[in-house]
């Protein structure tokens, strides 16, 4: 049986082994990909983002037991940004840590961030679609940061979880800015803070300056204590709100063609690359290039249209 | 005259001209920059990074203090996570509101991340070569976060500053294993707080479970108060011996070639997707493929196999 056909019936073992050979970019995932991608499009994926420091992982952990008492199957893919050169997976084994470590019902995976040459959300997208086509209900993504990679990343979940915390100074100003648009729900975490009010507050005045048009959704900011528990509830009711809204509005099968375009061009991107860069390092021009680059001999730009006028069909 | 030349010639809003060209991601920018790289590789580049709330822009507006006491003119690239559709230059604004705003030997501009198609780092060292080609001794390039586009970005820097602040909870273990390798020098700011000390010690055991080889640059840890004015000299000066390290040891040759490697590759990814996706989209092409996957009647991989065989010259 191929890895596909294990996963498919249901193999978690086989499917840790995929989400490995991902996670390493070896080819030898795409086969099985190929194989698994007609059974997907059935999971509810939630993304979860924020700054460091604004408690996503507890956070994380009490959405998680919220959907285990709604009888839901949750997996978990916990974007781990370590070292570029040595790997690692601090945030798995956070995770791992965790009361539903013994729970069959849920699968926690860390994805490195070694530096994909396809990109951090390609191998997002691999992953969860295993979890996907397997039959797992939610497959949550949780990143820790509020830069482009996370807008990638979360622009390819149904509902997006933005967690902000009270306090982050001016910077908050930055934030905001750049993760508006992604926001399907805001919560300030730690709401039980003096300055919460304050966050909620500015989120709301955001949310009103962007107004969204008539029939779209408008998102809401809630409050938790991911610590106490608190306002856990309201907010997956606020979730699953979102989730009925993108069923019933008809908006579900734009976001998959959405989501299908930056898919598409994103693998474009990265196999064109990876073909040119091959036959040029096969043939020695690569190295000559760039070392005439870094003397200033030629222009970079320059090098670059030569090469692609040098190997595209007419 | 070109934009290119009156830039050098040292027109300051031909600069600013072409940098919104290039924000833009406009094509026109591309021969001005073809006639501007020869002219760039004097400037030292420092990248300043580090989470929401360290204090990166009080830090970073008295590096440039410091080093305008020592008469070095001064440019300051301000990564702007803004909205990836509506754009925006809320860094910029409070940037531009500061102390340096009327000194002429003082340039700041902010740069969008409005999800360029090549990139943000790739509108980063462009508008790094037009400051560089101008003849701008420092050019300081500050983001916001600590993913891989500031990974990226702050690789293309000569000496990485690393702004960490006491107290962010579980979430900096992640954070320091993700950027422990692309620092130089490591910033404790806010080090009047209490619990500093055991953020330089932390950071002080990441570096020592790193160990750098023999001959390579050992990072060190150094605690500013950047609202008071304190540290700044001494981490001035740590910033100057990096600089000195590098020229001294032959790295920077390395380094020089490194940086071309990248940026080669990154706009020779960018070059090919932008050809091929032309030809599909014009052909009808795209959007049938796009639907297919959006309805799981074909998969994202194949598709794309389909389409590198179909244009690539065998």
């Amino acid at each position: 049986m191929s890895l596909a056909e294990r996963i498919l019936a249901g193999d978690v073992r086989a499917a840790a082994r995929l989400m490995r050979f991902i996670d390493d970019g070896l080819d030898c995932a795409t086969p099985e990909l190929k194989a698994l991608y007609p059974h997907t499009g059935k999971a509810f994926i939630l993304g979860i983002t924020g700054p460091p420091g604004a408690g996503k992982s507890t956070l994380t952990d009490k959405i998680i037991a919220a959907y285990r008492q709604r009888g839901k199957r949750v997996a978990v893919v916990a974007i781990d940004p370590t070292s570029p050169f040595s790997g690692g997976a601090i945030l798995g084994d956070r995770i791992r840590m965790n009361r539903h470590a013994t729970d069959e019902g849920v699968f926690i995976r860390s994805l490195g961030t070694r530096g994909h040459l396809g990109g951090l959300s390609r191998s997002t997208v691999d992953v969860v679609n295993v979890f996907d086509a397997m039959g797992w209900d939610l497959v949550i993504v949780e990143t820790v940061g509020v830069g482009q990679d996370e807008v990638e990343i979360v622009r390819n979940a149904h509902t997006s979880l933005v967690v902000m915390v009270p306090g982050l100074g001016d910077d908050i100003q930055a934030i905001k800015a750049g993760i508006l648009e992604i926001g399907d729900v805001f919560v300030v975490n730690k709401a039980d803070r003096p300055d919460a009010d304050r966050a909620v507050r500015d989120l709301a005045t955001m949310i009103e300056m962007n107004h969204p048009d008539e029939g779209e959704w408008w998102p809401s900011v809630m409050r938790t204590v991911a610590q106490k528990g608190e306002g856990i509830e309201e907010l997956v009711e606020k979730i699953e709100e979102h989730r009925r809204f993108l069923a019933e509005s008809g908006q579900l099968k734009h976001f998959e063609e959405n989501k299908s375009a930056l898919r598409f061009e994103e693998l474009l991107r990265d196999q064109l690359f990876r073909q040119v860069r091959k036959r040029i390092s096969d043939s020695g021009n690569l190295a000559r290039t760039i070392e005439a680059i870094a003397r200033r001999e030629q222009d970079p730009y320059s090098a670059v249209e030569e090469i692609v006028a040098l190997h595209f069909q007419k």
